[in-house]
């Protein structure tokens, strides 16, 4: 569909219209385009932009995939859909397994987005078909299955749009947990090692630029930098930052004048 | 789906269901999917439950289409979806007339709702194909269309789940806009004459109660309440009961303590 140049949601309608095209590509799931309308929200509540405690989330987040034995990336049906070709560029820099994980597995979905992701670049993909066999003790169901060379061998996991149980399933089996959000308040917010609260088409690119930059710096320092992050803290400015825009909003009244014809 | 009684999210699951069985009946847009679940995080955000000010402004639109000269009630995919016969009872309480009017507009949905509508009992429902021939000018594309019956002619547009240029130019050309929206920043909310900050499943039927029991009231009386009526006061309200609902949920700490094994 069209969408006019001047509109002023235009960037987010376009982001929306990805995510349809990977619906009828078949990446996304039909509760999987309700989730993002839900992030549409959050993000609306933060202005749309990556705010400076992301940025302080963003750099912990490249310090922790540096410093990683065993890194590996967790793709859902809408991050494959938004950020293909950022996952695999991640994925290169920091030296990390790419692995599809879904909250509704079906084997037609898993080798849609493995597809997808081959062809913008991938040279493995993990988590698809026979691959995926081993299994969470924590989960559920299709949900708890892991590829062996993926997830269950990682020592930190990223995780862009994860849902709650499966984010805690995973700190508990010892991993440490690396998550995108746009709901500060989520379980999966609360539960990660650091969350980084920001749209996941905005943060890939950053992340990547972060990763980078500090490539290289010593460990050590990589190190402290993980140490020093500490996530109930930056999800509290987060939320400062969400009370004060939106106390700002109704000083500033929140009217549109309409000259009325 | 089965989902268990005793699910603490069951009511909003069950909703989440209309919207796609909607879906596959034709209704509902998969981009009115992703609009729902925008409003289901405004929702969580309010607490899921009709707040103080939202009663007020029912009680605005209820005296406002009790007034009209001319009411339309514009209904999309999701309303239709959602409240169908809610729609039909409020249109023969006030007696208004019953519109479609899509934001993505096909023959093939028009026909599907209006067909939908008299399923549940509509006697007369305008916008559907040749009917929608007149135009909004400050509009482009299929959006502009509308009914010379219905929308041009109205003094009184009720816009349950409507977008933000639509609302805008609705004003322009001189409608009394009362709005339904979970969003209380968005553009619909701040440029509609009453916007009630509710979830439409709850609100209309509050909607019909209160056009019901204020029917037999003067229209003096009436006129006043509408007068009476601020906006921009009405949503300041909504957003400070949003900002004292997070301070809350912060004060009360955000981690979730995980036992790391």
């Amino acid at each position: 569909m069209h969408i006019p140049p001047t509109h002023p949601r235009r960037e987010s309608l376009l982001i929306r219209e990805k995510l349809i095209d990977g619906y009828k590509n078949g990446l996304v799931a039909l509760a999987g385009l309700i989730a993002h309308g839900r992030g549409e929200a959050f993000d609306y509540i933060l202005g749309e932009k990556t705010i400076e405690p992301a940025h302080e989330a963003l750099k912990a987040a490249a310090a922790a995939l540096l410093t990683a034995k065993y890194p590996v990336i967790s793709v859902n049906g809408n991050v494959a859909a938004l950020v293909p070709r950022e996952i695999v560029e991640l994925a290169k820099t920091v030296n990390a397994k790419i692995e599809v994980n879904l909250f509704y597995r079906t084997r037609e979905r898993e080798e849609a987005i493995a597809k997808w992701l081959y062809k913008h670049g991938a040279s493995e993909v993990l988590g698809v078909g026979e691959d995926a066999s081993a299994t969470i003790p924590e989960l559920f169901s299709e949900r708890r299955r892991v590829s062996p060379r993926g997830i269950l061998k990682a020592d930190v996991v990223l995780v862009p749009l994860e849902d709650g149980d499966r984010t805690e399933a995973l700190r508990k089996i010892g991993k440490f947990v690396i998550a995108i959000d746009l709901n500060p308040f989520s379980r999966t917010s609360r539960t990660a090692n650091i969350t980084i609260v920001d749209n996941v088409v905005r943060t890939m690119p950053l992340l990547i630029k972060y990763s980078k930059s500090m490539q290289s710096m010593d460990k050590e320092s990589l190190r402290k930098i993980v140490n020093s992050f500490n996530n109930n803290e930056n999800l509290s400015e987060v939320v400062r930052y969400i009370l004060d825009r939106l106390r700002r909003i109704v000083d500033q009244g929140l009217v549109i004048n309409i000259t009325k014809t």
